[in-house]
């Protein structure tokens, strides 16, 4: 047994510091954790009973095996319990409680003091100071926030491994308002023993997770971490999203971290050796894991832009042919052959423009998409496609969402799909991304997304890979 | 009278081409029209009557002044009831009708047709293949799409004028799912006659039109235009998107809409000059428009971060200090003084960081992110603030909508919020868009906003204005 599978994959949970109070955090995520199916145990040295399950005063008197232990008592009482934990043979114990390292030099001992009671022993720790962790395919939901606050994503196929708690609140209202699923969801807090590296190795390995997104304020042994990113990421790509890549970003990230973060340039470089996909923003992390779990790498710079709106055309044509980073991402507009012009000229309107973009016109009909995302699926001057799908075009239906999903999952090309509009777009966005659609409500998104599919592929294929 | 009061301050309306299919484009708009108020003329010479009012066989049959005119006949017979308009001494006139110098030779002939039935007139024609015209204030609305599939936006402070008819319905659906409001939208299609130059001069003057944004695909007279909007420019904010910046998305704009996109370098520096804000996408344009109506100018670099999530303070630091354009916007971190920290930390717990980003923490209440920003406003080495309101924090509640409405609407200093999250602030974003605060779903749109007020001040303190 991997040792993070008492995290992600266990048996029993044992959950310290239940309380009659519903609202204490322990008793928010026994709750949750009752929907899981795990054998589950409630300690409380004052309760016989909680929830309709035998209640124990401590660990130790549980009659069967704990895999997990989520620990939600003061931080004082802490070091006690975790002692109560590594006795019983617990591999794996979250920590939510706060008042550690984050909080000074008082925090900082007690810190040490559990790092001191794991020493040497089969017990692995998460957090402290964090939000807990999730995993909705087992229905293991140990985060102490309120769902009607902060609801859980669905069920998906990137981890998001996240430092900051806020951040990683923000990030499951946000994944799961737009339908956005996760395989994992990790709060690592301070990270006193289980770090990002491990993490990485364990997510590396992981048979649901497809992408790995980690948003870390600090990185702790960044050596070892490039050396293990280098090696996942020939399996999984990675993104990483770090914050403190200026001077007053750097500071302000120690203040708030406590930790160092380290030069930019030399992290820059690092990533890049490693394969390391970077993100600089909440929304690219995310924008970026889902490309890379829903779709294939990108081998080469060619994009096919397939539109119903010649203006939308000319806008993702600008940003794709504009050198990277300045207003663009430095891709290439494919040269369609003569035979691909052809073939579009025989299904599509007279009007209609068959160079790249492919301009279908607002007269399109979900037949002409279809023909269209064939044709240039076969285009061996196309490396990868742009399909801005609009619904506000009078002959298309919802049947544009079956088609985009037929090209997008087997299609020769990687595609991406870029969708505009308001309130019914909005639910044909989240219908897409119910299928592992990769879809953006904006043109520069969608072509983003693009630029990291090619990178994607160009680290693959520096790495022999591809 | 302005020669276009016609068009956005009517009287009196005819619309040509009502027919007993109520789905047809003249009847489509002239059942939207009923809601105006204004006196309306239906013209068609097979029927009586239409929805209750008079129909009349020709705009000359109508007893009554008619300030403007609505024509969805085919492209063929608009000549001849053009003709009639210009009889009757019609002064504005939408040509909805398709099928002119968009289509090919045949319809440039018929469109020089329409160019001479004007010539010397004081009829004035906007269109044709054109959307339409609406002013929400006046419920004057002449959009032929159907409201099922393309809902309007609310009254709100800036017009928007676009060239391309699937960018404007798109807009119009992205805006009234947002509730994001305009003072009137302008589809200009071929526009043979009024150009976006005296849109430009209108809306410089209209009452009710704080900013202007204008989607071009190609610049008819570019010297006229840039004088125009230099005037323009120091009273009120223009935004421009126009496409083709590169050699290929100048190829696909001539595609697109016939007419030649002038050199991007070219374009740049002289939008520069005359003031112009520059927008690359469909969603920057929005979200430039948006800020330069709702705030006031910066007038230095300088950016207080008020924040309640410690790691998205870091990544607004990040994007602020980094150099414009490269991953950044070129502005500066303010250094707040010695007595606004002092301030800071009468009111704040004492985890809270005081330094600039102000990080409120995840304990933060409503009334500390008012103390916090009243305090703020009051430092001279502050030109702007950048508010991360956070929805997810336990003490907050909707009273930080108030009390961010006040200090956006009161404060000495511009200020732009950013709200990260999902369902529930979704409806928060809403609620703020609704009292016309500057608010943003992600952080670089809220960082590229607070850079767009900046360019603005810069631009006035040049001109002399400020």
């Amino acid at each position: 047994m991997n040792s993070l599978d008492a995290f992600f994959d266990p048996q029993s949970v044992a959950v310290i510091g239940v309380s009659r109070n519903p609202n204490k955090v322990g008793s928010i995520i026994f709750r949750y954790l009752t929907e899981s199916g795990l054998r589950l145990y409630p300690i409380n040295p004052n309760l016989d009973e909680f929830m309709g399950y035998k209640a124990y005063p401590n660990v130790k008197d549980v009659p069967d095996n704990i895999d997990l232990a989520i620990i939600a008592v003061p931080a004082k009482a802490v070091p006690d319990v975790l002692k109560d934990c590594v006795e019983k043979g617990i591999r794996g114990v979250v920590i939510i409680s706060a008042g550690f390292g984050e909080t000074g030099e008082e925090g900082k001992k007690l810190e040490e003091k559990l790092k001191e009671t794991i020493k040497g022993t089969k017990t692995r720790v998460i957090g402290p100071n964090c939000l807990g962790i999730y995993v909705p395919k087992k229905k293991l939901d140990a985060i102490f926030t309120l769902r009607e606050r902060s609801p859980r994503p669905p069920a998906g196929d990137f981890v998001y491994i996240s430092q900051s708690g806020a951040a990683g609140v923000a990030f499951m209202d946000y994944a799961s308002h737009y339908g956005v699923g996760v395989s994992a969801f990790v709060s690592i807090g301070n990270k006193m023993d289980v770090s990002e590296v491990e993490l990485l190795e364990y997510f590396g390995e992981h048979k649901d997770t497809k992408a790995i997104a980690l948003y870390l304020e600090s990185i702790k042994n960044g050596r070892k971490f490039l050396e293990v990113a280098k090696e996942v990421s020939k399996k999984k790509p990675i993104v990483v999203l770090k914050g403190g890549r200026t001077v007053r970003g750097a500071t302000a990230a120690a203040l708030h971290t406590g930790s160092l973060a380290g030069s930019d340039a030399v992290i820059d470089g690092a990533f890049k050796q490693a394969g390391i996909i970077r993100a600089y923003d909440e929304e690219e992390i995310i924008d970026f894991a889902r490309v890379l779990a829903y779709q294939k790498p990108m081998l080469g710079p060619n994009v096919a832009v397939v539109t119903s709106g010649g203006g939308y055309g000319v806008i993702a044509t600008d940003y794709i042919e504009s050198p990277y980073g300045d207003k663009g991402v430095g891709l290439k507009m494919a040269d369609l052959t003569k035979e691909t012009k052809e073939k579009l000229r025989e299904v599509l309107v007279p009007y209609a423009s068959v160079n790249n973009p492919i301009d279908l016109t607002a007269d399109v009909t979900d037949e002409q998409y279809d023909k269209a995302l064939e044709i240039v699926n076969k285009d061996p001057n196309v490396d990868g496609i742009l399909c801005l799908a609009l619904f506000q075009t009078p002959f298309v239906t919802e049947k544009l969402i079956d088609i985009v999903e037929k090209w997008s999952k087997n299609g020769e090309k990687p595609m991406v799909v870029v969708s505009i509009g308001g309130t019914y777009t909005q639910e044909m966005i989240k219908e897409m991304e119910k299928r592992r659609i990769a879809v953006y409500p904006s043109i520069w998104r969608g072509v983003k997304a693009l630029r990291v599919l090619y990178e994607r592929g160009l680290y693959l294929k520096r790495m022999g890979v591809l």
